[in-house]
């Protein structure tokens, strides 16, 4: 029996036969050929076959994962047909004379260096990834070798592997997979947030899962603890089983709330709330009994799509969503381009730091032709539900003023022209920079509503870019000074009878339940597959103890470290998640 | 007579005839030559002679200019020198034949576009124009065409270009060169910060100053409202006379400021100190009149040598300046290195979002031994004056406890070792992260001082990289969110008793002075040539007046505009600056 630590990736034990995913071999000598028009022609074919499979993953993919992970296999279908790479494999064979593997690995290995190169830029890491993956599959049509298909797996089985690729992952099937363990890969990786969309258990970076393991050995995989254990005794079975059986019983427990509303022990009401890309993720809202979509990302709309969407196709889309709520709310967030986002149809600046830079609503203001596309879109669309408007990445009000009265103006022109539009929509914006949340009183008094948006406030807050792995330390929801600015935009809503949201990744954070629930946050979204735990929780909590709490913390608490501590001794619940 | 509008660089008026500087013809066709022996040697010769000219100059540069303005020419000389430049030249001249101009120019030009493509990356454009200098004054050697040499001037001009380089401005003897006008720069290239250093007057940006004024024409250089006029009449040369002489006698008046004391017109007491980077900046703070250095940047120390400066060099720095200042308080930044400043011997990661990356003391706590050596010579000229530490890019309590800690172990192990340490010294941290700035309170609990870096401060508040054109106009030091952390800092520090320093570009900002008067800053630290400005301004405000406006302000300003708005109503004094 040995035990493996790495991260866990998602929540759940599985308890299986191993089932170890080989590398395929993809060695060979580069080499010469005589016929470059053969080559080409190989090359041609190898480039066809490869995107029928990578379209038939992706159409897999499409339904069993977010839009937003299915996405990856665009970007893969984009690597397959880029025409620069091709015109480089061409170049080898026809100057080099290469044969067609040879110009495709020398062709990737020369740009996979370039972007691994970059070690602390994830985009980059990603895009070498991307290559990787494509290509090694060009290669593997090219030698005649089969890459590993885990769509045909049909037993009950934990995957366990070095790595797993995107495709490799989109291809599991939740019937027989019950877990994966990989050694390397963090919680933020591909394979990690895929495996919390299937809701499989899973464990990544445990250094050397793939090479301790052999296939049909006896594995746990321990996604709530970040455990691996091989060939384990009776007794370690037993206990795993226990803690699955808890943890099962957890979730059944949770799953009866899923028509409850939320409510706090004493009774107060919150409003628990879905986080999505598209309107493809309204499945997961409506199975884990989400009341509301607190943030509808609409740039996979843009992201989605070789061109600017029209008014139509993003009429269509806020219409679906709308309809499918039955009027409960819709919080769409106008598109949030920019930083690490980009379109191909839209030329933005190279910056030195574009997570300071021309993004969101900076965008939409100097180019308010695509905002007001937008913005008649979601006026067009407002009459089959309840609509909300929220304006991303705003540091000072006269942005949110021309925002706004783009938005009259073109309610004006569409009720001039005779076009039913909602009375009731309202406007707000994205708390995300410190400047917006240190003058919210002065926000409350003209927007809606508020949502704050933790992933980015915290980061600007704290100056750090929590994707650089050398200072992501400083990525701390729990700093007095993130509570602090917190407490202080749901404080000025309120005193103007606003309500303040919020959809960053703390608000599915159980150990910030506590805290929002003290602080009266009316609305928390998060990732669907979250809302039944923190329903659950907040029946638990007692909202005027919550708030005591929360005072506490942000007066007393002098350090990340203090705050949690003093969260975990007044809330044991806590202990048990 | 002809009025050109441009940028006003540099305050003061210039009347005088016009040098016009021609840019030398260095066009030629690329073309071979059969002895690429001789073709290396021509080429070893030009780099030779250039070396000498450049060193001239950067020796000029050092006598006229700040250690800071002058280090473009330590880039110069790297540039010059650069191995992988020359190897790419001698290849062109063996592989392809070239001559040695040819081979020059088309490596340049190579270099030059990489960079000057990364258009909204101002580093690269530098770099793109530390090339073109470089290189150009090869080419002019290998070409025998003689690069104008603005040092020869002899009488009393305004010299008008396209553009200065670095190079050119350095050269300017401010005995004859009364101002400048150039087509092309704005308020922070080059140019316009050399220009203020040397206290002319100067026009950038202006459009068409080279094409529109013909050398001998009579001009005048506004650079007080950033307006050229060309071969004016009589009538307006009287009047800018007029507005010179008035100028000159408000330069008189606050002369006489020299020695005095800070004190408001109520007799409050402000300290105004300088901002240094070098030893050799002290003549300016004596010259100013400066109470005290509220801003030692060391990084100039480490940036301007070879290899990580020793102890006991760095000893040597400190104990120059504390001497030199004569028990008044000098305040020493530990290293800021990373964000936009690199070392060539200290590898950094590459990074997405430098500014909000591993910099200054995220660095200093990794790699604690630069620190620890910092630390240890900064102990031990303690002796010679009264010094103050801080730690700069401080975002929470615990990286002060280690930085504070390691401060304690090595003046520890100093008085172990029998080395006399001053008893006095005060140990702070920069205020430069809004995380820092909400805490203020915690933070005042265990700093001796507060120092605000509005830079960082507002680019972080802000979320908008002020180096990036595209979101430049979002760096708004009047944001009353800015406005409401610095009064919470220095509110904070004052409850505790400590006091709160400022040594961003707002502290001489005269707008600011009225706010940070009424708020109660204890020392403003700015360039050493705004100190008697703002020292005269400060003597004609009433503090208790002030702390109502700062009042007013902090609390009923909803915008960077209303703010400015409610100082300019309260403060006519400021039109007359």
């Amino acid at each position: 029996m040995t035990k493996l630590t790495g991260i866990a990736a998602s929540d759940g034990i599985a308890i299986a036969k191993a089932f170890l995913v080989e590398e395929p071999d993809l060695s060979f000598e580069i080499s010469k050929s005589d016929d470059s028009q053969q080559e080409k022609e190989r090359l041609a074919t190898a480039i066809a076959d490869s995107k029928v499979e990578i379209e038939k993953i992706k159409d897999v993919a499409s339904k069993s994962l977010s839009a937003e992970e299915a996405q990856v296999f665009d970007a893969h279908l984009m690597v397959l047909e880029d025409p620069e790479l091709r015109t480089a494999y061409e170049q080898k064979i026809d100057d080099e004379g290469l044969n067609a593997q040879s110009a495709v690995r020398q062709t990737a290995d020369f740009y996979i260096d370039i972007f691994k190169g970059m070690e602390d830029n994830p985009y980059m890491q990603e895009r070498a990834a991307d290559i990787k993956d494509v290509t090694d599959r060009l290669v593997a049509h090219l030698l005649g070798v089969r890459i590993p298909d885990l769509s045909t797996i049909d037993e009950e089985v934990v995957v366990v592997a070095y790595d797993l690729t995107p495709s490799d992952t989109a291809q599991l099937n939740r019937t027989y997979v019950k877990g994966f363990a990989t050694d390397i890969g963090g919680r933020t990786s591909h394979s990690a947030i895929m495996s919390r969309s299937l809701e499989i258990a899973a464990v990544v970076g445990s250094g050397s899962a793939s090479k301790e393991i052999k296939d049909g050995d006896m594995v746990i995989v321990d996604g709530l603890n970040g455990e691996v254990i091989i060939n384990p005794d009776d007794a370690t079975i037993a206990e795993y089983k226990a803690t699955l059986d808890a943890f099962l019983a957890r979730k059944a427990e949770w799953e009866k709330l899923k028509d409850a509303e939320t409510l706090s022990k004493d009774g107060k009401k919150f409003e628990l709330a879905a986080n999505i890309g598209t309107p493809k993720d309204l499945t997961g809202v409506h199975d884990n009994g989400a009341e509301a979509i607190g943030l509808y990302r609409t740039e996979f709309l843009y992201m989605d799509s070789d061109e600017m969407p029209t008014e139509d196709e993003q009429f269509e889309s806020y219409k679906v969503v709308l309809e499918s709520m039955e009027g409960h709310p819709v919080v769409v967030r106008t598109m949030d381009i920019g930083g690490d986002k980009h379109l191909p149809y839209l030329e933005l600046p190279e910056e030195m730091n574009p997570f300071l830079g021309y993004r969101a609503i900076r965008i939409g203001l100097n180019q308010p032709e695509l905002l007001r596309v937008q913005l008649r879109a979601l006026l067009r669309a407002s009459v089959y539900g309840t609509l909300r408007i929220m304006f991303p990445m705003i540091s000072n009000l006269p942005e949110f003023r021309a925002a706004k009265a783009i938005f009259e103006e073109e309610k004006a022109k569409l009720v001039s022209e005779g076009v039913e539009v909602a009375d009731n929509i309202q406007v707000g914006i994205m708390i995300e920079i410190p400047a917006a949340a240190v003058l919210a009183d002065q926000f409350a008094k003209e927007v809606d509503f508020f949502s704050i948006g933790t992933n980015d406030l915290i980061q600007y807050t704290m100056a750090a870019d929590r994707m650089n792995e050398h200072v992501s330390y400083l990525y701390q929801p729990f700093n007095p000074s993130v509570l602090r600015l917190i407490k202080n935009v749901i404080d000025a809503s309120h005193k103007e009878g606003k309500w303040t949201g919020m959809c960053g990744e703390v608000a599915g954070e159980p150990m910030a339940a506590p805290l929002l629930v003290g602080m009266g946050l009316d609305e928390f979204s998060m990732s669907a597959s979250s809302v039944l735990k923190i329903r659950s929780l907040i029946s638990k909590l007692d909202s005027e103890k919550m708030a005591a709490l929360a005072d506490k913390v942000v007066n007393e608490a002098t350090t990340s470290d203090e705050a949690e501590e003093m969260i975990r001794e007044a809330v044991p619940e806590l202990a048990e998640l």
